[in-house]
């Protein structure tokens, strides 16, 4: 065992970090023994020095997280603050300085990795990112390292825990949207401005994230298609609820057919029930991953909250070190592939369209002819009929998202549809 | 990017090794970007070179294992014999030569590990074993690397694919042991020799290596507490029915609640059917690990397969690969901890109990003053009576194994019980 301690800069102290630095503190000696060093926590930044910080040493702290990121004495940078800036700053400036690099920075990695894989490979240093994917579920390495020598061609799942919550609500207790987000909220599971879970910005990311790995290409945030939940309503959850199917957010990564491009999409979906992600509640997480030779595998577990979080990059930060203490380096980017993402409007999904229809006869085959006149298949057909008003409930097969939602458009315009009330993909 | 292939040695082609073979061909160039190098295939050890090999070079065969595994030419070992030897000699030529070894061998490493990590450590090389428990689902590297920070206490699973396709058919169709057997060796899901599976030793050897790695200390086959299939009855399949509950055979392992010791049994269990395991069907496997931070993660998908085990030997390959091109170690024995292995006694468990009784008043309290007298609180009982006879149903609160297995002995001593009709582990 080596004995002059790895020095480590934290980087955020607030949900994750506080417990990152708790768990470095109660596991120390089982980390060095798994590391073959002891480290140290020799700095940690944060914005507010005043508040209280349980377990950290008063003198740690620093409002100056540039001075620190840049010490040449610190081995392992752990960024843990959050969004763009000044998180990639500080990750540059800790490169440069020659640390390594773990991070559970998933919006900047959606939004820059290139930058900071460069810097990583530049610096000859490591850059982990765990957590930055599903919590402490391991899905980053079992992605970059395990499937390393199999060819993955769809990554599918829950990503994002509190929209999962939210619509686990609705479906159990039948509540609108904004009654189950109001109580995510009073629960902690849902934060003060709860834009980047319900709007999708935060699974997208993750799905750029995972795509990029999955396909061996650059993927971005803005690459990724996305659509919130903010507007599934409690007819949405009642419709496929009748079909044996529930509502999810999910986030699809996918290898064309050809296997020439990819595509990357965050919506909510029907899925049947009986679908091992139907069965996935409350904040949980849930991922599929289909390769060649492996199959299908799912991966399951807490998506997100402090201590998981904390798990995923204590990980990480065992991986870095051991790289320092025995020379060696985690996998940088892999982007050889060079793949493009393919538009929406290319990817083959199904419909559920719900209309109000007129309840007179012929209303049935205008509908039917607008969806063979684009092309679009159907698979079922439901009709309920009441004083003079009819509900027509559509199942298609597979089509292209634009011939999809060309035919929606078209039916919009049908005298006889007084008005779509539910529209969702089904998968 | 390096020109000078690395060289890798197949031993063994049979299930898995043909796939490894067949994907380091059709993956070549994939393979080479993500390793840096180019990776060859320098020779194939088999026992009858005369068998047709598709896509094997003639050439490369060979029956002299033990000349391949010590060529000096090669980089990388990847033996698929299987058994305890040749298996251990080859491999530690093959450490002795300097290369790198990668290898799906259960029963060697369960029976031997600590010989194979020390060979290993002696040669400054790597010895790697993802496809050794549960195929193609990665758990050895999540477990190693990515739970390296956290602290594991319990690992739960249906790790043999065989027995849980013959559980998985007695449940559903409600035929007898040999029947399910007869359909998963005519499947091809059971060996024509099925002991090693049906008996619980392939198991018990996976829940070793995972207990080893999870509480970082060293677990022998021998030390695992192993009880097979092969006494489970239809009439067990149905009073699990009853209770809700599906017969799964498990692998546990466990760190004790004083910390200071850990237990690793594999045996039949009762678990209740929406339980996320009771619903793994067919020969697939499925782990939950438990740690501290990380709380409950769950990974499925096929737990053998040549394709799945194979995807699970190339990761391991481009690890390997990737350390000896840019230098670095993959993590070695971790047995720091020295926790001793508790006997089953100790463990605590819940029974299921169906006894036949004579169906006479005083029956109920002479079974109750049994369970009474060995400490065993009775969670449940259902008593039902036909023409004199009756059955009783008992299931139990946790207590010592020990405990349990002394109250069942008293019970087929009371000349009121006319037999034991079922008895079972609750989880
Ligand atoms: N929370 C989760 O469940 C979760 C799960 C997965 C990934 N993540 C990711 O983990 C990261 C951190 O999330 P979090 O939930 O821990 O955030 P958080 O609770 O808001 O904590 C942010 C921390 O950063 C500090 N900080 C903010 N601006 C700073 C600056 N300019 N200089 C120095 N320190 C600054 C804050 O200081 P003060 O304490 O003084 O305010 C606080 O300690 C994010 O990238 C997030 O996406 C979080
Ligand atoms: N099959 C699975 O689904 C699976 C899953 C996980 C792990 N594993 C593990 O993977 C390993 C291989 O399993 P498998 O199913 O591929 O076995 P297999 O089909 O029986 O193949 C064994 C191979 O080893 C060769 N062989 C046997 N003795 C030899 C010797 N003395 N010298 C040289 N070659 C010899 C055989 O040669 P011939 O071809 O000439 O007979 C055959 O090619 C085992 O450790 C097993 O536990 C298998």
């Amino acid at each position: 065992m080596r004995t002059r301690p790895l020095k480590v800069a934290l980087l955020g102290c607030g949900t994750v970090g506080s417990e990152v630095a708790r768990i470095m503190t109660t596991q120390r000696d089982d980390l060095a023994q798994r590391i073959g060093a002891p480290v140290e926590l020799a700095g940690v930044a944060v914005r507010r020095p005043g508040r209280p910080r349980p377990g950290i040493a008063p003198e740690l702290l620093t409002t100056d997280a540039e001075e620190l990121a840049a010490r040449p004495d610190i081995d392992v940078v752990i960024e843990v603050i959050g969004g763009i800036e000044p998180s990639r700053t500080l990750i540059l400036k800790a490169f440069e300085a020659g640390a390594s690099v773990v991070t559970a920075n998933k919006a900047l990695l959606a939004a820059d990795g290139a930058t900071l894989h460069a810097a990583a490979a530049k610096a000859g240093a490591d850059l982990y990112y765990e957590a930055a994917v599903a919590g402490a579920i391991p899905l980053i390495r079992p992605m970059r390292e395990s499937l390393a020598g199999d060819k993955v061609n769809r990554v599918l799942g829950i990503m994002n825990g509190t929209t999962n919550f939210i619509l686990d609500r609705m479906d159990s207790t039948g509540a609108g949207f904004q009654e189950a987000l109001d109580e995510a909220t009073a629960l902690g599971y849902a934060e003060a401005d709860p834009t980047a879970d319900i709007e999708g910005f935060d699974a997208a990311a993750k799905a750029a994230i995972l795509a990029g790995i999955a396909f061996h290409t650059r993927v971005t945030a803005d690459e990724v298609y996305r659509e919130g939940i903010t507007e599934v309503s409690a007819a949405d959850i009642a419709g496929a609820k009748k079909m044996g199917c529930v509502v999810k957010l999910l986030a699809i990564c996918e290898r064309s057919a050809d296997g020439e491009s990819v595509t990357a999409r965050v919506h909510p979906a029907m899925i049947p029930r009986s679908h091992p992600l139907g069965g996935v509640r409350e904040a949980y997480n849930a991922v599929f991953v289909e390769a060649d030779a492996a199959g299908r595998l799912m991966f399951y577990g807490p998506g997100a909250g402090g201590a998981p979080t904390a798990s995923a990059v204590l990980g990480d930060l065992v991986a870095v070190c051991r790289n320092l203490v025995n020379g060696g380096r985690g996998p940088g980017e892999s982007a050889y592939t060079e793949l493009p993402v393919s538009p929406m409007g290319s990817v083959t999904t199904r419909y559920y369209v719900s209309l109000d229809v007129e309840d007179r006869a012929g209303v049935l085959a205008q509908v039917a002819t607008v969806f063979a006149e684009h092309g679009v298949s159907v698979d079922t057909v439901n009709q309920r009929g009441h004083d003079g008003e009819a509900s027509l409930v559509v199942v298609t097969h597979r089509a292209t998202d634009a011939a999809l939602s060309a035919t929606v458009e078209a039916l919009r315009r049908l005298t006889s549809v007084r008005g779509v009330a539910s529209l969702m993909r089904v998968e």
